[in-house]
């Protein structure tokens, strides 16, 4: 394999075609002049800029763990270990990448229907407790895309025992979209969980399949033994 | 139907537990207070900032047509009409609300696959190529949310003779996104189709399904009664 194959591949596991791995370098490539190239969590500080389009947005991502680069780190070996990656909703799921891994990868929502009927709960904070009571998320990547009561839920089982392998939560808005993600980061570090989040009131599914994406492009790359995990 | 009801139905057509309600219509109070509220435009305004999370997005919105209401009054009416949604990818598709109207949702992604082998361009733009040999678009509220060569082939496709009833593209990146937008809103303003874009850099899947879902917003407030078209 050639550098720029490696490089290819890299940018974008969806670029198949001759255009599109050119539009995905040359794009990387940007973003790269913009963004430090040194550590796992650049790499994830660079795929929020890519999914933004925003060079700024490098400065609200957070990282919870023994270092800034343990969430990517386990959220990598999750991936080699072909744990669930289990999103909030359908479009997050989405826009997970069906290349460059073996991961089922399951929605949350659509489950839980009878306890929201019941609570009057949302529909995506009842299904991630449902999923949690049959065990999903117990060494699974969790990933929250959209729904702050989702990411809110999440803390609430971590809280109760849960261990999600890794947590990437990047729920957008203007209702407890930003305090979710806070106390996601301060229930996970207490348990030893390691998060990807960002702060402030922007998010979206968009940016948490890219930042998933991500994940599965460093175990790639693991496994192509470019780079220690 | 009581003002609060209506209210509750506007903020979120998917919100449909207390909680969920509850939390939309926070939501678009605060995005209320934040954007002017005064035309149907606004309506699209005001969605941007509800999707991306940020009170400045409202002003990198441009709308085309006779006036700025003009692709939202389209976009709505076409939902009436029960034509197709046609969204660049598959995330796109999986964001458009399943309430509020009964036209088809397609995706163009996973069509044009020869073409897309034989001539090297990106699978998107391929499939808005194949999609449109076929009239898929003509009439249709083209969307496309994440692929710059998908909008710059359906500027394509609109030189060549193709009318879709409106255009919502907001494709992201570092690489021609920008630049596919400003030839989509010249391309249908000479043309004749209204379209709903942004400029800069920004964008993404969340935000075309969010704009696309306020469309059939709009539509359902004419059909109760609220609204002219």
């Amino acid at each position: 394999m050639t550098t720029e194959q490696t490089d290819d591949e890299y940018a974008d596991l969806g670029a198949t075609t001759e255009e599109a791995m050119e539009i995905a370098e040359t794009s990387m490539d940007r973003v790269r002049s913009l963004v430090p190239d040194e550590t796992l969590a650049d790499r994830i500080r660079q795929k929020s800029v890519h999914a933004t389009g925003d060079p700024e947005f490098q400065h609200l991502m957070r990282f919870t763990g023994e270092d800034d680069d343990e969430p990517v780190r386990a959220g990598a070996r999750a991936v080699l270990d072909e744990q669930p990656i289990v999103t909030d909703i359908t479009m997050v799921k989405a826009g997970i990448t069906g290349r460059g891994h073996d991961c089922p990868v399951q929605k949350a929502i659509g489950n839980g229907t009878e306890l929201a009927a019941e609570t009057g709960m949302t529909r995506t904070a009842a299904s991630v407790l449902e999923l949690d009571s049959e065990g999903v998320y117990d060494g699974a990547i969790a990933v929250v895309g959209n729904a702050p009561t989702a990411a809110l839920a999440l803390a609430d089982c971590i809280e109760d025992g849960t261990r999600p392998a890794a947590v990437v939560a990047t729920p957008v808005g203007f209702v407890k979209a930003a305090e979710s993600r806070t106390r996601l980061r301060e229930t996970a570090a207490t348990h030893g969980v390691p998060t990807i989040t960002n702060v402030g009131r922007r998010g979206g599914s968009g940016l948490a399949a890219g930042l998933t994406n991500e994940l599965v492009h460093v175990a790639s790359d693991h496994k192509a033994g470019e780079i220690e995990l």
